[in-house]
């Protein structure tokens, strides 16, 4: 196995920068939120979801933020993680509509319910950005 | 609300093309096993995942089946299933590098074994297809 | 396979008749809640969930209420739609006990924590309609 | 709050019946698997599920497994324990028919995988008692 | 298989002592709270988790707050319960530290959203025992 | 926030050891079986969990397997990674009698089947052991 290991201090730097383009305020309010409790989770948010996997080259963040829209309606239960990516999801270039799209077809994997809790998590996060 | 019903026969037949476009062999393979202990089930499936959902004009079939792999690799419980659209994700497009991405990806939302069940998925899809 | 095709029309009716007879106003409220952001799901609503499995005649309305609610508790992840659901198998005949047993059992099979949120759910719903 | 306590032999023997009464042959290997490793886990299964729980008055026992068939099949990731109350339900009167539709209904609340998985697992008990 | 059957008077006091020392306030909120909709399911809970589980002698109780601190974080549907159970792991011994180590390996199992929700339930019971 | 970032390859190194120390020939396993299909999420797998967090001093690794053996048991759809970390438990001290207790524990946050399940899998692992 060879693998290439970036160095900490830019892998950490491209963390911040991903989390920034992605999910904006959103991602600052959630490192703040950890800061008294658990700033190294912070750092390993930062870091690996960040660092590591959203820069990888195989996939646009468009598709990135589809996957993930999808499975967080899918699961049902982080409702507040769900909502930072549709946000994220319109930050990186996907309509409103294809996010309706996305968690619509959720009720076919996951159920009605389930589909239905994400639309009316889109629906408070198109109401916020409206205003 | 106003709706758009569409002719039940149109609704069916659309959804039979979606299901073989989509799902391939492995399509054909369900309907058919349905076919002694729920057959109304398989005239469902056809109908509303395909003839509804996968037939909207709002998302291409490449950014649905990307959606559909990461939520059944996040759900992890519907291992059969995620095989038929990791089948499927390669059958509209899909490269077995972005089928991987999107799987690796749910480490992050699901949990490392939830990605690690996808990826051995993935191989024996992969293997199956390579003979 | 041989399959009956409903009338969509037809369909479309029966659906919104046992929306109507089932969940009642609440029925209404998620429909009404869909029309801004994702009308054509309301439709699905109606027409899958209501027109076809709900109208199917093999099992009756009380039995289908029972699993509904089962479900719902052990899921534990869609507590909106579990007091709709509450509320519907009290229209169609379930009493407030036989709700309480229904959800007492989950702990059984998805756990204590399951269990203890679907009793807190009943007894919003009871509470709500005894006023 | 006032509880009533059973007589802790009367409990075991009438968990006991009521595992031999519902889940037959099945109950019977799976407190025989439990032998060698956790035998106390047999006790509280024929204690706690199947004496206190599936001997309450509120809900007659074709009742208690309509609900177990929908919330196993839901949860999708107890195949096993769903075969066995496969068979439970209809050694208590339900239908092959009947099982069949609780568990299609399932594709509503939990998803045409869970309820695909569902009726699979419904197939092999079917086939396994015509024999 | 031989069964210790203990005398149901002390099993239910035994639990009661077990559910003040492990739940303290919290414990009795919820006995309370079940009073009027479900009060057998409150002997339940005594009799089961605390009567039996929690008094069994191979595993001591900070162990046991281990485990189910995980558990409940990594499930993601049981905020209510999660919350008792860090309060729970506090009584019997273990530090806010360890409470939020075993939070963040959440992540690696369970995805960072689970872990995410886990520490900010946690932050909100340090916050209450803070004042 | 101040982060401490540690030297990639020391991270890398350290990851190996800790997988070595705790999953011994079955992190090898894991590891080579992602070499053909995705060896980066291999280079994951050894720096976060392994490198990041089952190093923190926080916890010493006999808690960590206790909260890791409970959240699998608790999830039901990781049973191979569950049956690695049946082993990992085993190899850093826990008894058989404790990880059996662990796992019956999860019976009152998860239910019966999932607490069953992890039995038969503890069950698979203490007799391949045993030979």
């Amino acid at each position: 196995m060879t693998q290439q290991l970036s160095d900490p201090r830019e892998r950490f730097e491209r963390g911040l920068r991903a989390l920034a383009a992605i999910d904006g305020e959103a991602g600052h309010k959630v490192v703040d939120a950890l800061a008294d409790i658990a700033p190294d989770f912070a750092t390993y948010l930062i870091e690996f979801p960040f660092g590591d996997i959203y820069n990888r080259p195989g996939l646009d963040l468009r598709a990135r933020e589809i996957a993930t829209i999808a499975a967080l309606t899918a699961m049902g239960n982080a409702v507040p993680q769900l909502k930072v990516h549709i946000e994220a999801g319109l930050n990186v270039g996907l309509s409103r509509d294809e996010v309706t799209e996305i968690i619509i077809q959720m009720a076919v994997y996951a159920g009605f319910p389930a589909a239905l809790n994400g639309l009316f998590a889109a629906k408070e996060v198109f109401a916020a950005r409206s205003q």
